[in-house]
């Protein structure tokens, strides 16, 4: 069955977090269908075995395309990581992750080729950043660090507390020692804490979001294959939302960053798939 | 199969957590043998359904009883709030949680009837606590309150730091403006920020540490059972770990906090159980 171009776009993530791309993709391709999928029932993915993500991974993209789908963005760092370059070649539908589309404007951006990445400690420790960064201009010094109370921070909304301005400081002040000149926020919660990490970095670090790159490169993906949407139809509302457990903290966090309420979640067994 | 005295006793946790209260049984009950599993794969179960916690605390019972057990500590809030009643009777040896043992406590020691909880939302959230302590004292007034933070502040070991001590005071003023007299440490992690919460509170407050209390209780429960072991073999180590996926983490948090390296810890596919 091949795709068409009115059919939504598939994102998922381990919970809540791959909302930030869904966002940047409702605001750069506002002519696009989502169906999202939140793993509730087994976030998080970042202390997980890299076999566990890619079983995981496998069984979420069969209930996407049993969605029908046209493409599918993997919006989680970890999954990107350990799961991307399997299930690419398994399934005939474009599938793209959010480390790439990242990594690929840092190395354009850097001038002094030192590179910062943050991100869970499944993500920094998978080294996946650096290898993206290095096979693009092997000249780059990659910096990782993880900084583990950031996404409860987040969840919290501490968004521009004073317990937070300090925690970044402290875990940040490390790429500024390095004076790295491209901080890449290497976990989709991350984006949530970018005004508070620009203060602190100063203007003279670029701050790549791989939310907007991972959006943009969906869009010239969707281009290339004929596959962008003409238009979605008025009288439906172009944005579903699944779930694997329990859908109120889902919810919450959902109109706390979308720019209107998420009523409806639907729960789904995904061990079936 | 009757069980004997020199069987080891099954302690089981999401993840790492439990470990105080492994701790506190290897303190106070020195010459138990303990079987430790954490469930690294699926933690963790704060945010999970009661079903789902339910179906994973019977898979361990079962690893659990497979390696011979005596009695089971759930050493989990959200297993012991989710799972007890219901497995208490499917199984013909005793198993106690950690939740009864600590409000029982707090409602001997309370004078002023205030009494406040803190714990994962998940704890919090299911209102065992407050549901225990009425039915010991129904003029209990019960506050709860959920401390998302203090996990990954402790897992990070910032235990005494100044974030955390800033995080103590946002979260537990509170309890001090309702003026409660004693306050039960409801998350297996927070035993170890003690001092810090001790610090705030003063020394007007009881804090109520679920993990001590929970080893007394099994040593009486044991005891009753006439199964107290009568001394280890000091040939063999007697504490055995198990994870049900990466070690590493587990390792670390284990080596951090217990009065001996842990070397051995073996994975189990726990969804075989």
């Amino acid at each position: 069955m091949k795709p068409d171009r009115d059919a939504p776009v598939g994102v998922f993530d381990s919970g809540v977090g791959g909302l930030t791309v869904a966002r940047e993709i409702m605001r750069n391709l506002p002519s696009e269908k989502i169906v999202y999928f939140g793993d509730t029932a087994r976030v998080p993915y970042g202390n997980k075995s890299k076999e566990n993500v890619i079983r995981y991974s496998r069984q979420i993209i069969h209930f996407l395309l049993e969605q029908r789908v046209k493409a599918i963005v993997i919006a989680c760092n970890t999954a990107s990581a350990f799961a991307l370059d399997e299930v690419r070649d398994e399934f005939d539908i474009p599938i793209l992750g959010v480390i790439e589309p990242g990594a690929r404007v840092a190395a354009q951006e850097t001038k002094n080729k030192k590179v910062g990445v943050i991100g869970t400690e499944g993500t920094i420790g998978s080294g996946i950043h650096a290898s993206y960064l290095k096979r693009l201009n092997p000249e780059i010094t990659v910096i990782g660090k993880a900084c583990p109370l950031f996404v409860p921070l987040v969840e919290e909304g501490w968004l521009h507390d004073p317990v937070t301005v300090e925690v970044v400081a402290r875990y940040l002040q490390e790429f500024k020692d390095k004076e790295v000149d491209t901080l890449i926020l290497g976990c989709t919660h991350y984006p949530l804490l970018r005004s508070t990490i620009g203060e602190f970095m100063g203007d003279s670090v670029r701050l790549v979001n791989p939310a907007y790159e991972t959006a943009l490169e969906l869009g010239a993906l969707l281009k290339k294959e004929n596959l962008l949407s003409p238009g979605k139809e008025q009288e439906e509302f172009p944005y579903r939302f699944y779930v694997s457990d329990l859908a109120d903290k889902f919810k919450a966090f959902a109109n706390s960053i979308l720019p209107y309420d998420v009523e409806m979640t639907k729960k789904i067994d995904i061990e079936k798939y």
